[in-house]
């Protein structure tokens, strides 16, 4: 359909990202199946990580799609929690936050082994502070094992990551700013009746969703940019590490977000459903 | 009360909200009316922007006190429209966007002024082109007569606070990525089930709303101090078509905003209330 109704849109956009959701709960779990099973086959888990991105390009697709028109939904979805909402960028998390879960990872995995090594002062101990862990096989621990090339590559990463972000948050700035001028100020100035229907306002109204969907598109090229990135600076064991825990930061971001909501709503009578939507195992 | 439960919390902040709309609609026509009856007396109408700014400063305080501990409901409020929610910039609207307002009505009476001036060739035409307008009785009209002094002084107000805004979207900034580091992230990865409690995610969530409560808290300065700091630029009664310009274009949004959703509503037969709730005449 060229013109799909506005209604079937907002109700397109809801379900898209309901079905990216169950998706990701989905691919939590194949991840780690993959990493316990210590599957070593290189070829299995690039192609595992080959899907996980090409599934967030695709999803980044059809927001882009379905923003066209109506972007407003987007930059503070009712289908989020109020945390998530509180923590959005541009429609999502920052991409810079991708970078910062890497140091995260990286740097706990070197105190857990550094801990290790100080507690047993064996030649286990030792061996696991040098890197030479037999299997591999406990999540996360790859990270610790970022050679010096590539946390750099990392940084540079970061820096160059920082100043795309603040290129689109000026663009947005200076339209949020926009509609502060003509025409929308003085339509609303001029009228005798407040929010009295005007063709000018309505299109240039239309005009900024138009454009906040471009930013948004282009927020979300540079989530797939990074993202892609940051996996191509690690090896495909670590990477499958790092996506692992970014699935399971924002699935857990999203039940933390639903627990403080229904707690605040608790106390007053309102209840709700307390029970995770994706807490698989 | 020390330690009100934070469902009354939740509702304080909804009604402190529709309060402040109420009183925005009562200015507006307080304004309006100091204006179209020509009050030529400074003093009164100096009185009634104080009244205006003193009520901003209480509404900010209210906000600040009770942001202190659920602080993520004003990043993106429920009881806002999508269209007012996607403008939004720490809570509220953009500093600088006060700014941008008094430009708009700057050049759009010159503009209308020097229409006014090819229209009518004659003596009346060239003394309204002059600004030699016997009354200033009509609406905004005294914005055309900002002197070059006065542009010049908005001009360093605007850059000064575009860098203030842009400190506090730096913080903000980092806070969010913060969210991606040890203990949040890290807490994520190693839980079996997504969302179980976690007393010191708990407690990493409550100190980020602080954090975005005391950020909130400082945008709500920067609005107050950039409105005062306009006034003071600008006449009496240049302030007072500034206040109203600022109420109208406030009050607008809303019902535009909320036209937009119901034209979307109402297209899959949900209907709501098309009526107004502020729409003073």
């Amino acid at each position: 359909m060229e013109n799909p109704s506005s209604s079937n849109i907002e109700k397109l956009q809801q379900d898209c990202y309901h079905e990216w959701m169950r998706l990701q709960a989905k691919r939590m779990t194949d991840l780690k199946q993959a990493l316990t099973n210590g599957e070593k086959n290189d070829d299995e888990l690039r192609e595992l990580i080959e899907t996980v991105i090409g599934e967030f390009k695709d999803y980044a697709g059809k927001r882009s799609e379905q923003s066209r028109r109506y972007s407003s939904n987007y930059f503070a979805p009712t289908w989020n929690t109020c945390l998530e909402n509180a923590l959005l960028w541009m429609g999502g998390c920052r991409p810079s936050s991708f970078i910062r879960l890497v140091y995260a990872m990286c740097g706990s995995q070197t105190e857990l082994r550094l801990a290790n090594f100080l507690r047993n002062d064996n030649l286990d101990g030792l061996s696991m502070a040098l890197g030479e862990t037999p299997g591999l096989d406990e999540a996360g621990e790859s990270m610790s094992d970022l050679t010096p090339e590539q946390l750099y590559k990392i940084n540079e990463l970061h820096l160059k990551t920082v100043q795309e972000e603040n290129k689109l948050s000026k663009q947005a700035a200076t339209l949020q700013e926009d509609t502060a001028d003509m025409p929308i100020a003085l339509a609303a100035f001029y009228k005798e009746e407040i929010g009295e229907a005007d063709v000018e306002v309505e299109s240039a109204l239309d005009k900024y969703e138009a454009n906040m969907a471009r930013i948004l598109t282009e927020a979300d090229k540079l989530r797939l940019t990074t993202l892609t990135q940051v996996v191509e600076i690690l090896t495909v064991v670590q990477a499958v590490d790092f996506l692992l825990a970014g699935k399971k930061l924002h699935l857990s971001m999203h039940e933390w977000g639903r627990l403080r909501e229904h707690r605040r709503l608790e106390s007053c009578g309102g209840g709700g459903d307390p029970g995770g939507e994706f807490s698989g195992g």
